[in-house]
Protein backbone atom coordinates (compact mmCIF):
# COMPACT_ATOMS: atom_id res chain seq x y z
CA UNK A 1 0.00 0.00 0.00
CA UNK A 2 0.88 3.59 -0.19
CA UNK A 3 0.67 4.94 2.90
CA UNK A 4 0.66 8.82 3.97
CA UNK A 5 2.01 9.52 6.98
CA UNK A 6 1.44 13.05 8.80
CA UNK A 7 3.41 13.84 11.54
CA UNK A 8 6.12 11.22 10.37
CA UNK A 9 8.64 13.00 12.62
CA UNK A 10 6.69 12.83 15.93
CA UNK A 11 7.00 10.77 19.10
CA UNK A 12 4.13 8.26 17.79
CA UNK A 13 4.57 8.97 13.92
CA UNK A 14 7.90 7.19 14.65
CA UNK A 15 6.78 4.68 15.79
CA UNK A 16 4.18 4.05 13.14
CA UNK A 17 6.84 4.40 10.35
CA UNK A 18 8.86 1.50 11.74
CA UNK A 19 5.76 -0.63 12.09
CA UNK A 20 4.21 0.27 8.20
CA UNK A 21 7.25 0.91 6.40
CA UNK A 22 8.52 -2.82 7.08
CA UNK A 23 5.31 -4.16 4.53
CA UNK A 24 4.61 -1.03 2.81
CA UNK A 25 5.29 2.24 0.82
CA UNK A 26 5.45 4.97 3.73
CA UNK A 27 5.41 8.98 2.28
CA UNK A 28 6.51 10.84 5.49
CA UNK A 29 4.98 13.95 5.98
CA UNK A 30 5.89 16.91 8.71
CA UNK A 31 4.90 20.61 9.21
CA UNK A 32 8.83 21.53 8.47
CA UNK A 33 10.50 17.83 8.05
CA UNK A 34 9.73 14.56 5.71
CA UNK A 35 8.97 13.79 2.37
CA UNK A 36 6.26 16.43 1.87
CA UNK A 37 5.25 19.20 4.30
CA UNK A 38 1.74 20.29 4.66
CA UNK A 39 0.66 22.98 7.62
CA UNK A 40 -2.54 20.90 8.62
CA UNK A 41 -4.33 24.02 9.84
CA UNK A 42 -4.61 25.41 5.73
CA UNK A 43 -6.71 24.13 3.73
CA UNK A 44 -4.61 25.04 0.41
CA UNK A 45 -1.84 23.81 1.80
CA UNK A 46 -3.46 20.50 2.42
CA UNK A 47 -4.96 20.53 -1.05
CA UNK A 48 -1.41 21.11 -2.45
CA UNK A 49 -0.21 18.11 -0.39
CA UNK A 50 -2.66 15.55 -1.82
CA UNK A 51 -1.86 17.44 -5.75
CA UNK A 52 1.92 17.12 -5.33
CA UNK A 53 1.68 13.13 -3.65
CA UNK A 54 -1.57 12.03 -6.30
CA UNK A 55 -3.37 8.59 -5.68
CA UNK A 56 -2.92 7.04 -2.07
CA UNK A 57 -4.34 3.82 -0.46
CA UNK A 58 -4.00 5.17 3.46
CA UNK A 59 -3.55 8.28 5.26
CA UNK A 60 -2.35 8.08 8.74
CA UNK A 61 -2.45 11.31 11.19
CA UNK A 62 -0.55 11.32 14.10
CA UNK A 63 -0.33 15.13 14.56
CA UNK A 64 -2.61 17.76 16.04
CA UNK A 65 -1.69 20.36 18.88
CA UNK A 66 -4.20 22.05 21.24
CA UNK A 67 -3.52 24.76 23.55
CA UNK A 68 -3.10 23.63 27.45
CA UNK A 69 -3.75 25.84 30.16
CA UNK A 70 -5.74 26.64 33.16
CA UNK A 71 -9.50 27.06 32.62
CA UNK A 72 -8.86 30.13 34.41
CA UNK A 73 -7.33 31.56 31.79
CA UNK A 74 -8.67 30.42 29.04
CA UNK A 75 -11.43 32.03 26.65
CA UNK A 76 -12.62 31.30 23.28
CA UNK A 77 -9.35 32.00 21.31
CA UNK A 78 -7.69 29.35 23.24
CA UNK A 79 -10.23 26.59 22.47
CA UNK A 80 -9.80 27.60 18.71
CA UNK A 81 -6.39 27.08 18.45
CA UNK A 82 -7.61 22.82 19.00
CA UNK A 83 -10.39 23.45 16.49
CA UNK A 84 -8.42 24.58 14.05
CA UNK A 85 -5.60 22.45 14.35
CA UNK A 86 -5.97 19.03 15.99
CA UNK A 87 -9.72 18.93 14.91
CA UNK A 88 -10.27 20.07 11.86
CA UNK A 89 -6.81 19.84 10.73
CA UNK A 90 -7.28 15.96 10.72
CA UNK A 91 -11.21 16.22 9.39
CA UNK A 92 -9.66 18.32 6.73
CA UNK A 93 -7.05 15.82 5.52
CA UNK A 94 -10.51 13.37 5.23
CA UNK A 95 -12.77 16.66 3.64
CA UNK A 96 -9.62 16.62 0.73
CA UNK A 97 -7.94 14.05 0.86
CA UNK A 98 -11.31 11.85 -0.02
CA UNK A 99 -10.96 13.04 -3.66
CA UNK A 100 -7.72 11.42 -3.60
CA UNK A 101 -7.88 8.16 -2.72
CA UNK A 102 -8.51 4.78 -4.03
CA UNK A 103 -11.37 2.84 -3.77
CA UNK A 104 -11.08 1.10 -0.39
CA UNK A 105 -8.66 3.20 1.14
CA UNK A 106 -8.43 4.29 4.70
CA UNK A 107 -8.11 7.19 7.08
CA UNK A 108 -6.49 7.01 10.44
CA UNK A 109 -6.85 9.72 12.57
CA UNK A 110 -5.18 10.18 16.50
CA UNK A 111 -7.62 11.62 19.85
CA UNK A 112 -6.21 10.25 22.92
CA UNK A 113 -7.34 9.39 26.61
CA UNK A 114 -8.49 13.17 27.72
CA UNK A 115 -11.57 12.87 25.97
CA UNK A 116 -12.64 10.08 28.96
CA UNK A 117 -10.52 10.97 31.57
CA UNK A 118 -9.55 14.20 32.02
CA UNK A 119 -6.68 16.37 33.36
CA UNK A 120 -6.51 19.71 34.84
CA UNK A 121 -5.18 22.08 31.93
CA UNK A 122 -6.63 19.82 29.42
CA UNK A 123 -9.94 21.01 28.72
CA UNK A 124 -9.41 21.71 25.13
CA UNK A 125 -7.55 18.28 24.39
CA UNK A 126 -10.75 16.76 25.89
CA UNK A 127 -13.29 18.81 23.71
CA UNK A 128 -11.08 17.97 20.80
CA UNK A 129 -10.38 14.41 21.36
CA UNK A 130 -14.41 14.05 21.89
CA UNK A 131 -15.02 15.59 18.67
CA UNK A 132 -12.84 13.66 16.42
CA UNK A 133 -14.14 10.17 17.93
CA UNK A 134 -17.49 11.30 17.66
CA UNK A 135 -17.21 12.35 14.05
CA UNK A 136 -15.12 8.93 13.03
CA UNK A 137 -17.74 7.27 14.07
CA UNK A 138 -20.38 9.26 12.34
CA UNK A 139 -17.89 9.84 8.86
CA UNK A 140 -17.74 6.18 8.88
CA UNK A 141 -21.17 5.22 7.81
CA UNK A 142 -21.16 7.82 5.23
CA UNK A 143 -17.95 7.36 3.40
CA UNK A 144 -18.62 5.99 -0.32
CA UNK A 145 -16.28 3.30 -2.14
CA UNK A 146 -15.56 1.37 0.62
CA UNK A 147 -13.49 3.53 2.13
CA UNK A 148 -12.71 3.61 5.83
CA UNK A 149 -12.32 5.68 8.59
CA UNK A 150 -10.80 4.96 12.48
CA UNK A 151 -9.06 6.40 15.31
CA UNK A 152 -6.32 5.72 17.51
CA UNK A 153 -7.00 7.20 20.88
CA UNK A 154 -4.04 6.43 23.21
CA UNK A 155 -3.05 6.90 26.54
CA UNK A 156 0.15 9.19 27.93
CA UNK A 157 3.29 7.56 25.90
CA UNK A 158 6.13 5.81 27.76
CA UNK A 159 8.36 8.15 25.15
CA UNK A 160 6.47 11.06 26.06
CA UNK A 161 6.64 10.91 30.24
CA UNK A 162 9.58 13.18 30.42
CA UNK A 163 7.52 15.99 28.93
CA UNK A 164 3.87 14.87 30.16
CA UNK A 165 4.72 13.28 33.06
CA UNK A 166 3.45 15.85 35.58
CA UNK A 167 0.39 16.34 33.97
CA UNK A 168 -0.49 12.42 33.70
CA UNK A 169 0.36 11.59 37.10
CA UNK A 170 -1.48 8.10 38.09
CA UNK A 171 -1.79 7.26 34.10
CA UNK A 172 0.04 4.27 33.16
CA UNK A 173 2.14 5.20 30.20
CA UNK A 174 2.07 3.09 26.98
CA UNK A 175 5.13 1.96 24.69
CA UNK A 176 5.02 3.72 21.70
CA UNK A 177 5.43 0.81 19.75
CA UNK A 178 2.41 -0.97 21.22
CA UNK A 179 0.55 2.47 19.97
CA UNK A 180 1.40 1.55 16.59
CA UNK A 181 -0.14 -1.81 15.93
CA UNK A 182 -3.57 0.20 16.50
CA UNK A 183 -2.98 2.28 13.57
CA UNK A 184 -1.69 -0.93 11.62
CA UNK A 185 -5.09 -2.77 12.63
CA UNK A 186 -6.49 0.49 11.42
CA UNK A 187 -4.82 0.72 7.84
CA UNK A 188 -4.31 -3.08 7.27
CA UNK A 189 -7.46 -4.14 9.24
CA UNK A 190 -10.86 -3.68 7.70
CA UNK A 191 -13.06 -2.50 9.88
CA UNK A 192 -14.63 0.93 9.78
CA UNK A 193 -15.95 3.89 12.85
CA UNK A 194 -13.76 2.30 15.39
CA UNK A 195 -11.79 3.98 18.41
CA UNK A 196 -8.91 1.86 19.03
CA UNK A 197 -8.16 2.69 22.68
CA UNK A 198 -4.72 1.89 23.63
CA UNK A 199 -3.74 2.01 27.06
CA UNK B 1 -32.75 29.84 42.85
CA UNK B 2 -32.47 32.25 39.84
CA UNK B 3 -32.16 30.71 36.53
CA UNK B 4 -31.17 31.76 33.16
CA UNK B 5 -32.64 29.87 30.37
CA UNK B 6 -31.16 30.22 27.01
CA UNK B 7 -32.97 28.53 24.02
CA UNK B 8 -36.65 28.95 26.25
CA UNK B 9 -38.80 29.21 23.71
CA UNK B 10 -37.40 25.69 21.88
CA UNK B 11 -39.22 22.22 22.17
CA UNK B 12 -36.87 21.15 24.85
CA UNK B 13 -36.79 25.31 26.53
CA UNK B 14 -40.49 24.76 27.19
CA UNK B 15 -40.67 21.99 29.18
CA UNK B 16 -37.69 22.85 30.98
CA UNK B 17 -39.32 26.08 31.87
CA UNK B 18 -42.42 24.06 33.21
CA UNK B 19 -40.42 21.72 35.17
CA UNK B 20 -38.30 24.46 36.80
CA UNK B 21 -40.35 27.36 37.25
CA UNK B 22 -43.07 26.01 39.99
CA UNK B 23 -39.95 26.06 42.34
CA UNK B 24 -37.38 28.47 40.81
CA UNK B 25 -37.00 32.30 39.34
CA UNK B 26 -36.90 31.11 35.40
CA UNK B 27 -35.45 34.23 33.35
CA UNK B 28 -36.39 33.29 29.60
CA UNK B 29 -33.75 33.60 26.88
CA UNK B 30 -33.67 33.28 23.39
CA UNK B 31 -32.00 34.66 20.32
CA UNK B 32 -35.36 36.87 19.69
CA UNK B 33 -38.09 35.61 21.97
CA UNK B 34 -37.99 35.75 26.14
CA UNK B 35 -37.50 38.27 28.70
CA UNK B 36 -33.77 38.81 26.89
CA UNK B 37 -32.13 37.88 23.60
CA UNK B 38 -28.54 36.73 23.18
CA UNK B 39 -26.82 35.52 19.87
CA UNK B 40 -25.03 32.94 21.71
CA UNK B 41 -22.60 32.81 18.40
CA UNK B 42 -21.29 35.91 19.46
CA UNK B 43 -18.74 36.30 22.69
CA UNK B 44 -19.85 40.10 22.71
CA UNK B 45 -23.72 39.54 22.92
CA UNK B 46 -22.99 36.36 25.64
CA UNK B 47 -21.39 39.31 28.18
CA UNK B 48 -24.25 41.85 27.71
CA UNK B 49 -26.41 39.38 28.33
CA UNK B 50 -25.01 38.60 31.58
CA UNK B 51 -23.96 42.06 32.43
CA UNK B 52 -27.79 42.99 31.95
CA UNK B 53 -29.08 40.33 34.26
CA UNK B 54 -26.83 40.01 37.24
CA UNK B 55 -25.54 37.77 39.37
CA UNK B 56 -27.43 34.21 38.91
CA UNK B 57 -27.62 30.56 40.51
CA UNK B 58 -27.88 28.25 37.24
CA UNK B 59 -27.57 28.46 33.82
CA UNK B 60 -29.47 26.28 31.17
CA UNK B 61 -28.32 25.97 27.77
CA UNK B 62 -31.14 23.96 25.50
CA UNK B 63 -30.14 25.55 22.47
CA UNK B 64 -27.26 25.04 19.40
CA UNK B 65 -27.39 24.58 15.60
CA UNK B 66 -25.31 22.31 13.66
CA UNK B 67 -25.60 22.10 9.67
CA UNK B 68 -27.25 18.55 8.67
CA UNK B 69 -26.53 17.28 5.27
CA UNK B 70 -24.53 14.68 3.46
CA UNK B 71 -21.25 14.25 4.49
CA UNK B 72 -20.18 14.51 0.45
CA UNK B 73 -21.49 17.99 0.78
CA UNK B 74 -19.58 19.33 3.54
CA UNK B 75 -16.48 21.15 3.66
CA UNK B 76 -14.55 23.38 6.67
CA UNK B 77 -17.59 25.78 6.25
CA UNK B 78 -20.63 23.49 7.16
CA UNK B 79 -18.94 21.82 10.16
CA UNK B 80 -17.59 25.55 10.99
CA UNK B 81 -21.49 26.37 11.90
CA UNK B 82 -21.93 24.08 14.52
CA UNK B 83 -18.58 24.39 16.50
CA UNK B 84 -19.33 27.95 16.68
CA UNK B 85 -22.94 27.67 17.08
CA UNK B 86 -23.54 24.77 19.38
CA UNK B 87 -20.13 23.95 20.43
CA UNK B 88 -18.69 27.34 21.27
CA UNK B 89 -22.00 28.79 22.07
CA UNK B 90 -22.68 27.12 24.90
CA UNK B 91 -18.83 26.95 26.39
CA UNK B 92 -18.78 30.76 26.06
CA UNK B 93 -21.66 30.69 28.08
CA UNK B 94 -19.36 29.20 30.75
CA UNK B 95 -16.39 31.22 30.05
CA UNK B 96 -18.39 34.39 30.22
CA UNK B 97 -20.63 33.53 32.55
CA UNK B 98 -18.53 31.97 35.66
CA UNK B 99 -17.52 35.61 35.99
CA UNK B 100 -21.32 36.43 36.69
CA UNK B 101 -22.19 32.83 38.51
CA UNK B 102 -22.87 32.70 42.15
CA UNK B 103 -20.61 30.07 44.87
CA UNK B 104 -22.03 26.79 44.05
CA UNK B 105 -23.95 27.68 40.67
CA UNK B 106 -24.39 25.24 37.45
CA UNK B 107 -24.12 25.11 33.74
CA UNK B 108 -26.34 22.63 32.41
CA UNK B 109 -25.59 22.30 28.90
CA UNK B 110 -27.62 20.05 25.76
CA UNK B 111 -25.43 17.75 23.56
CA UNK B 112 -27.78 14.64 21.94
CA UNK B 113 -27.70 10.88 20.84
CA UNK B 114 -25.39 11.28 17.71
CA UNK B 115 -22.28 11.59 19.68
CA UNK B 116 -22.63 7.76 19.91
CA UNK B 117 -25.00 6.79 17.78
CA UNK B 118 -24.72 8.02 14.31
CA UNK B 119 -27.37 9.06 11.60
CA UNK B 120 -26.79 9.54 7.86
CA UNK B 121 -26.29 13.81 7.61
CA UNK B 122 -25.17 14.08 11.23
CA UNK B 123 -21.63 13.96 10.92
CA UNK B 124 -21.22 17.90 12.38
CA UNK B 125 -23.71 17.41 15.21
CA UNK B 126 -22.02 14.26 16.34
CA UNK B 127 -18.49 15.67 16.23
CA UNK B 128 -20.38 18.87 18.32
CA UNK B 129 -22.00 16.15 20.56
CA UNK B 130 -18.65 14.82 21.45
CA UNK B 131 -16.74 18.11 21.74
CA UNK B 132 -19.43 19.12 24.41
CA UNK B 133 -19.73 15.98 26.66
CA UNK B 134 -15.92 15.90 26.93
CA UNK B 135 -15.42 19.17 27.40
CA UNK B 136 -18.07 19.09 30.39
CA UNK B 137 -16.21 16.20 32.02
CA UNK B 138 -13.10 17.84 32.17
CA UNK B 139 -14.30 21.68 32.64
CA UNK B 140 -15.93 20.43 35.85
CA UNK B 141 -12.86 19.08 37.74
CA UNK B 142 -11.31 22.83 37.30
CA UNK B 143 -14.23 25.12 38.28
CA UNK B 144 -13.62 26.69 40.98
CA UNK B 145 -16.33 28.32 43.63
CA UNK B 146 -18.11 24.84 43.95
CA UNK B 147 -19.32 25.82 40.75
CA UNK B 148 -21.01 22.61 38.98
CA UNK B 149 -21.13 21.68 35.04
CA UNK B 150 -23.24 18.73 33.61
CA UNK B 151 -24.62 18.16 30.22
CA UNK B 152 -28.49 16.56 29.05
CA UNK B 153 -27.59 13.87 25.81
CA UNK B 154 -31.51 13.72 24.82
CA UNK B 155 -32.53 11.17 22.01
CA UNK B 156 -34.77 12.59 19.52
CA UNK B 157 -38.03 13.98 21.16
CA UNK B 158 -41.38 12.80 20.89
CA UNK B 159 -42.46 16.35 20.08
CA UNK B 160 -39.69 16.39 17.64
CA UNK B 161 -40.39 13.57 15.41
CA UNK B 162 -42.83 15.62 12.48
CA UNK B 163 -39.94 17.26 11.34
CA UNK B 164 -36.63 14.90 12.32
CA UNK B 165 -38.75 11.72 12.32
CA UNK B 166 -37.31 10.53 8.78
CA UNK B 167 -34.03 10.96 10.24
CA UNK B 168 -34.35 9.02 13.10
CA UNK B 169 -35.76 5.63 11.94
CA UNK B 170 -35.57 3.49 14.71
CA UNK B 171 -35.14 5.52 17.08
CA UNK B 172 -37.25 5.18 20.72
CA UNK B 173 -37.91 8.76 20.91
CA UNK B 174 -38.43 10.41 24.51
CA UNK B 175 -41.42 12.93 26.01
CA UNK B 176 -39.99 16.43 26.25
CA UNK B 177 -41.33 16.05 29.82
CA UNK B 178 -38.91 13.15 30.43
CA UNK B 179 -35.77 15.04 29.12
CA UNK B 180 -36.53 18.14 31.10
CA UNK B 181 -36.28 15.95 34.03
CA UNK B 182 -32.23 15.65 33.80
CA UNK B 183 -32.13 19.67 33.57
CA UNK B 184 -33.36 19.62 37.07
CA UNK B 185 -31.58 16.67 38.40
CA UNK B 186 -28.61 18.89 37.17
CA UNK B 187 -29.48 22.21 38.31
CA UNK B 188 -31.01 21.00 41.80
CA UNK B 189 -28.74 18.31 42.59
CA UNK B 190 -25.30 18.47 43.54
CA UNK B 191 -23.09 16.14 40.99
CA UNK B 192 -20.59 17.39 38.05
CA UNK B 193 -18.99 16.59 35.25
CA UNK B 194 -22.41 14.13 34.12
CA UNK B 195 -23.63 13.07 31.14
CA UNK B 196 -27.20 12.53 31.88
CA UNK B 197 -28.62 10.36 28.89
CA UNK B 198 -32.24 10.58 28.11
CA UNK B 199 -33.48 7.78 25.98
N1 LIG C 1 2.71 11.81 22.90
C1 LIG C 1 1.73 11.28 23.66
O1 LIG C 1 1.94 10.78 24.77
C2 LIG C 1 0.33 11.27 23.13
C3 LIG C 1 -0.67 10.58 23.82
C4 LIG C 1 -1.98 10.58 23.34
C5 LIG C 1 -2.29 11.27 22.19
N2 LIG C 1 -1.29 11.95 21.53
C6 LIG C 1 -1.66 12.68 20.31
O2 LIG C 1 -0.95 12.14 19.23
C7 LIG C 1 -0.69 13.16 18.27
C8 LIG C 1 0.80 13.17 17.96
O3 LIG C 1 1.49 13.38 19.18
P1 LIG C 1 3.07 13.26 19.28
O4 LIG C 1 3.43 13.44 20.71
O5 LIG C 1 3.53 12.05 18.54
O6 LIG C 1 3.49 14.59 18.45
P2 LIG C 1 4.93 15.26 18.30
O7 LIG C 1 6.00 14.36 18.79
O8 LIG C 1 4.83 16.65 18.86
O9 LIG C 1 5.06 15.36 16.69
C9 LIG C 1 4.18 16.16 15.98
C10 LIG C 1 4.25 15.80 14.51
O10 LIG C 1 3.26 16.54 13.81
C11 LIG C 1 3.87 17.40 12.84
N3 LIG C 1 3.13 18.67 12.87
C12 LIG C 1 3.07 19.59 13.87
N4 LIG C 1 2.26 20.60 13.52
C13 LIG C 1 1.80 20.31 12.28
C14 LIG C 1 0.95 21.00 11.37
N5 LIG C 1 0.36 22.17 11.69
N6 LIG C 1 0.72 20.41 10.17
C15 LIG C 1 1.27 19.24 9.85
N7 LIG C 1 2.09 18.54 10.66
C16 LIG C 1 2.35 19.10 11.86
C17 LIG C 1 5.31 17.54 13.24
O11 LIG C 1 6.09 17.82 12.10
P3 LIG C 1 7.54 18.56 12.19
O12 LIG C 1 8.41 17.67 13.07
O13 LIG C 1 8.01 18.61 10.77
O14 LIG C 1 7.28 19.91 12.81
C18 LIG C 1 5.58 16.17 13.85
O15 LIG C 1 5.86 15.24 12.82
C19 LIG C 1 -1.22 14.46 18.87
O16 LIG C 1 -2.53 14.68 18.42
C20 LIG C 1 -1.27 14.13 20.36
O17 LIG C 1 -2.25 14.88 21.06
C21 LIG C 1 0.00 11.96 21.96
N1 LIG D 1 -35.47 18.47 19.54
C1 LIG D 1 -34.85 17.26 19.69
O1 LIG D 1 -35.41 16.18 19.39
C2 LIG D 1 -33.46 17.23 20.25
C3 LIG D 1 -32.90 15.97 20.57
C4 LIG D 1 -31.60 15.92 21.08
C5 LIG D 1 -30.88 17.11 21.23
N2 LIG D 1 -31.46 18.29 20.91
C6 LIG D 1 -30.66 19.51 21.08
O2 LIG D 1 -31.29 20.35 22.02
C7 LIG D 1 -31.03 21.72 21.69
C8 LIG D 1 -32.35 22.46 21.60
O3 LIG D 1 -33.12 21.80 20.62
P1 LIG D 1 -34.66 22.19 20.39
O4 LIG D 1 -35.19 21.24 19.35
O5 LIG D 1 -35.35 22.33 21.69
O6 LIG D 1 -34.45 23.65 19.70
P2 LIG D 1 -35.55 24.60 19.02
O7 LIG D 1 -36.92 24.11 19.29
O8 LIG D 1 -35.10 24.80 17.61
O9 LIG D 1 -35.33 25.97 19.83
C9 LIG D 1 -34.13 26.65 19.76
C10 LIG D 1 -34.06 27.67 20.87
O10 LIG D 1 -32.76 28.27 20.85
C11 LIG D 1 -32.89 29.66 20.61
N3 LIG D 1 -31.78 30.04 19.72
C12 LIG D 1 -31.60 29.68 18.42
N4 LIG D 1 -30.44 30.19 17.96
C13 LIG D 1 -29.90 30.90 18.98
C14 LIG D 1 -28.72 31.69 19.11
N5 LIG D 1 -27.85 31.84 18.09
N6 LIG D 1 -28.48 32.28 20.29
C15 LIG D 1 -29.33 32.12 21.33
N7 LIG D 1 -30.46 31.39 21.27
C16 LIG D 1 -30.73 30.81 20.09
C17 LIG D 1 -34.23 29.89 20.01
O11 LIG D 1 -34.67 31.21 20.33
P3 LIG D 1 -35.79 31.98 19.43
O12 LIG D 1 -37.04 31.14 19.49
O13 LIG D 1 -35.94 33.30 20.11
O14 LIG D 1 -35.19 32.08 18.03
C18 LIG D 1 -35.05 28.81 20.72
O15 LIG D 1 -35.42 29.25 22.01
C19 LIG D 1 -30.22 21.69 20.40
O16 LIG D 1 -28.85 21.73 20.72
C20 LIG D 1 -30.55 20.33 19.82
O17 LIG D 1 -29.50 19.82 19.00
C21 LIG D 1 -32.72 18.38 20.42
Amino acid sequence: MKIILVGASGTIGQAVERELAERHQVIRVGRSSGDYQVDIRDTASIRQLFQAIGKFDALVAATGSVHFGALAEMQAEQFAVGLNDKLMGQVNLLLIGREFINDGGSFTFTSGVLSDDPIVAGTSASMVNGALNSFVKAAAIELPRGLRVNIVSPTVLVEAMDSYGPFFRGFKPVPAVDVALAYAKSVEGKQTGQIYTVG
